[in-house]
């Protein structure tokens, strides 16, 4: 069979977590906490299951769950918006990546992405008969370089991808950053795609620059957020998309057909658990933090460089004093022989830079952190 | 902004159901069940829950939960298949045949689908640039006019979507309409999609004539299959593509970026309650039997026209005693006059026919069917 994505395998979460498994691994690699969601969350999925909420919800989501998200959306980003008309709640933020590819981009448009960049975004646009313009993010902050961005919008240009703060790096996007991107699509088509899945665990009393608290792209973005990431809750696969009426309607069009809704008992227990406890997404950046801090403590005394980690869950570390191998076949060792496995940072770039980088998850229990860190303090 | 899907509204499921809920109709649009799936199933996602079966599940779903599916196909169909390499588990049905048409359909291509069709191949299938090529079902008993495929094949005919049994008619294939689709699709280069989600709900002592029973057919076709049909649990959305291994490879390829995996509880649920429990879907038959004949029994004295019901859950009938109104215009003026929501068939059709005919759905308690049968009887 002819395939038509050459260039996608098994993806390298999917590849990292099967031999983590095979090989007794500590597993840093997915990006997945060990640890429970709140009690009260799985108390409500159950009730709701004995109240009878096991056939379809609304296909956009609960009224009572988006009614939720509306309110955090204006709490945390000073934003209004119309729980009716701009909120849709998804599978995941997956599903709300790719149904907000396939509702505005079109065979022969070319979207932007920054490179290393999340693995699903390619392949959402090529199944568009679309292509990726990839711009590499410059290290060791993997800043955004705006001339560069310049330089690739042409009129072909449908869809500037933004991921903050960012997988696999941990980079955040400024105010000023909004800006800049701001001054670029004014007075174009272009569409913003913001995947803010780590919107809650920013760090060192950074504030979350959200597309949202930015007027003027919030009237063209279509924001994209998670509930696994934030509650702890991973393989609920429970995500949501806010953007403005036009673009939502469009959104909702392809999420019908993908989906329909996402698991009823669900939405009714983070309807309830959202109405009850701002506390949970108002403490996870002390929560994350003292993990980071914890996790980078445990492998200082390893010869891995740890880079900054201004955002989300995911440590990247220099390995070049251990090996000059490629991250992929040193990923591969490491799993197989030192027992952690790691992501790589190869699969997140078009043309990978040949750096010495692997990712290491910290969501984890101490116990966990500190299994990993004996091995990799072996290294 | 210019839609890529002009032709897509929300679909008429939700607008229905959104009907029903404001003008307090009895609902039989949607096709849903208004009873529970089985306690010990409900017990089982709170135990995953309470066990930590909560981040994600491997993408292509639970090896246990794809090890019954196959054990499933083996004893209803004689196909022995790799749960490893053959299966894979999606967010409902819905996202499986979203997934089998993008991963082998491309641009330019046809599909044939039967009318009435399925409000979700459609835009599936222009998604990727083809096009669907519409035959219509020969009534009063929907059959499949062979000839007309053989007629409507092209060398750009990609895919064969066939359904049964039948979503919106009940209608069902036999072993000879197995054998002269089989005969089309020989020595070319067409993949046939098999939307099987009521496969477990024929009558009369029949037996589903399921792809899989046919090995040439299974060799080239995507069989998709949904827990929530079978097990009462629609918003539960955990459905399965049962495909050939090269087959399968390209339908995970999407899958995995379309929502990666599904609802982790529920898949360990599944996975236990299957393997202890065969008698829920062999007494599926007679459980939906019962229905169908009560239903039919308490309708009769009413004027709509019953026309038969060989598989699935849902009841044709014939309005045009009653009024001349399209179907459109009749059901709505049945859910906010009438107190009852049922589905018109025009939103099936790329042509409607102008016949005067609903589908109304039976998968409902006594107390449902008697509110509604009430109504409907005093048309
Ligand atoms: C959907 S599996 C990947 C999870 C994740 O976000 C990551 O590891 O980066
Ligand atoms: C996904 S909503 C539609 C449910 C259904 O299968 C039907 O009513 O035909």
């Amino acid at each position: 069979i002819d395939t038509k994505l050459p260039k996608v395998g098994t993806t390298i979460f999917s590849v990292m977590s099967q031999l983590a498994m095979e090989h007794k691994a500590v597993n840093l690699g997915q990006g997945f906490p060990d640890f429970e969601p709140p009690q009260p969350l799985r108390d409500a999925i159950t009730r709701a299951m004995g109240e009878g909420r096991n056939q379809y919800a609304p296909g956009i989501g609960l009224p009572s769950l988006r009614e939720q998200i509306a309110l955090k959306t204006e709490r945390m980003y000073g934003r209004k918006i119309s729980a009716d008309s701009e909120v849709t709640v998804t599978s995941g933020a997956t599903e709300a990546l790719f149904a907000a590819i396939a509702a505005v981009v079109r065979a022969g448009d070319e979207v932007i992405v920054f490179d290393p960049a999340y693995d699903s975004y390619e392949p959402a646009i090529e199944l568009q008969g679309a292509r990726a313009v990839h711009i590499p993010l410059v290290a060791p902050t993997f800043a955004v370089d705006w001339q560069r961005v310049r330089d690739a919008v042409t009129p072909r240009t449908r869809m500037i991808l933004i991921n903050s703060p960012h997988n696999p790096t941990g980079a955040v996007l400024s105010s000023a950053d909004l800006e800049e991107l701001a001054d670029i699509v004014r007075d174009t088509e272009i569409v913003v795609l913001s995947d803010e899945v780590y919107e809650h665990i920013v760090y060192d009393g950074a504030q979350h620059e959200s597309v949202l608290r930015h007027p003027e792209l919030a009237e063209r973005s279509f924001v994209v957020s998670s509930f696994g990431k934030t509650y702890h809750c991973t393989g609920w696969k429970l995500g949501y998309a806010v953007a403005p009426k036009a673009l939502s309607a469009e959104f909702r069009k392809v999420h019908q057909y993908l989906t329909f809704c996402t698991f009823h008992p669900a939405q009714v227990a983070f309807a309830e658990f959202m109405a009850s406890t701002l506390e949970h997404y108002l403490e996870l950046p002390a929560f994350y933090q003292a993990k980071r801090d914890r996790f980078r403590d445990l492998i200082k005394p390893s010869r891995l460089k740890l880079l900054d980690v201004p955002g989300g869950y995911f440590q990247l570390v220099d390995y070049s004093a251990i090996s000059q191998q490629d991250d992929i076949a040193f990923s591969e060792w490491l799993v197989k022989e030192g027992g952690v496995a790691a992501i790589p940072l190869t699969p997140f770039y078009d043309v990978a830079p040949g750096t010495h980088l692997l990712r290491l998850c910290f969501a984890k229990s101490d116990a966990t952190m500190e299994a990993a860190a004996e091995r990799l303090c072996k290294l």
